[in-house]
């Protein structure tokens, strides 16, 4: 099975990789975009696990390691 | 209006990242993780566009600065 992890920068967080596309992105002619934010998407195969158990172990996964959660949160997809 | 858009590797395209972020897993006691990929996820903000208008631009975004066409695909979502 394959959980999906979108980890964000919490809100309020300054993320100057986001700015920096925002800019580019500006420079070639896409004046409209008002704001980037960049994240980060992670597919975890796994073997096949009853839901709630695969939820569990990849939150596990999530606060040890995939996501820092003093400033960054995390989306479970499964 | 948000666009969030998911950029990840091809199939068949090495993830470094992926295979470190997996061995670190498996050290960190999850055996059972089989495979890592490693992909981006960003939000866009834009204007309040039609959504024909807005997923055509923000496909050019992509095409032109987003992701690296010849080894990652996309995903817009609106």
């Amino acid at each position: 099975m394959l959980a999906k992890v979108y980890v964000t920068l919490k809100q309020g967080v300054l993320d100057p990789q986001g700015k920096a596309v925002g800019h580019a992105l500006g420079t070639l002619g896409f004046k409209e975009v008002e704001d980037v934010r960049i994240g980060k998407y992670i597919e975890v195969t796994l073997p096949d696990l009853p839901k709630d158990k695969a939820e569990a172990r990849v939150k596990e996964m999530c606060e040890g390691l995939l996501a820092n959660t003093v400033i960054e949160s995390y989306r479970i997809e499964l």
